[in-house]
């Protein structure tokens, strides 16, 4: 009742989420090391929440269709838009608007969390080496 | 473009929040001081971002059409469901699935950032000393 995911992770490990538990940002983070690779921990109706650990430059690209928000649960972050750069830091977030071109970046590793729309791929309409797998749940 | 708020506040300041610029926890948290009243802060589509100072408990409800995204941004919370409590710190959050009875509740005062659809009332279908005003944006 009310799972969120039901994922084979590493081949046999079946990971359930129910929604009505308690998720730990900090223990989550410990499950993976990989960088700028969403990891699904949870959805509230079609959308999700994703943990991703990010370190360098990711590439200019954007979202037709909805919003993006960005959360810093750890480090500092950095936006750019075509005519700014924010600097998002811990205990702050974002909103991205839909169709609006950014680019996150962050100088050391920093850990965010994004929340958005089921199916949305991290590097929008863009094929790229940093192109993540979609739907990968912790 | 991009204004996710735009509403009079205290008669005649106009506070208007775009969505591209961040947004610091501490500093909206500091812009009130009443209990159990959210205050919107963001938009991402047709969904909202609330922070909320609780204290004591509040009315069991639910809702109907919705699940609810809770974040504890500092202190200590506790979710009262039928058949368990759930305690949520900092660093932590919890999705309460649609339609499930739940009771919020905190020992001092604890702040959060509640995200739901937009249009939602804090009390669900109950009519309660405690039911917010709808929409309040800081």
């Amino acid at each position: 009742m009310f799972y969120t995911g039901c994922r084979f992770h590493s081949g046999l490990t079946k990971i359930m989420t129910k929604k009505n538990i308690k998720i730990n940002f900090r223990e989550k983070f410990e499950k993976f090391s990989e960088q700028w690779k969403p990891k699904v921990i949870t959805e509230l109706n079609d959308y999700q929440f994703k943990l991703v650990k990010i370190k360098g430059y990711f590439i200019w690209h954007n979202h037709e269709k909805t919003d993006e928000a960005f959360i810093v649960i750890d480090g500092k972050i950095f936006i750019e838009f075509e005519e700014k750069i924010e600097e998002i830091n811990e205990g702050e977030m974002i909103i991205v608007p839909k169709g609006i071109k950014h680019r996150p970046y962050a100088k050391t590793e920093a850990k965010i969390m994004i929340i958005e729309p089921k199916g949305i791929v991290n590097t929008g309409e863009i094929l790229d080496k940093l192109t993540a797998p979609n739907d990968d749940w912790i």
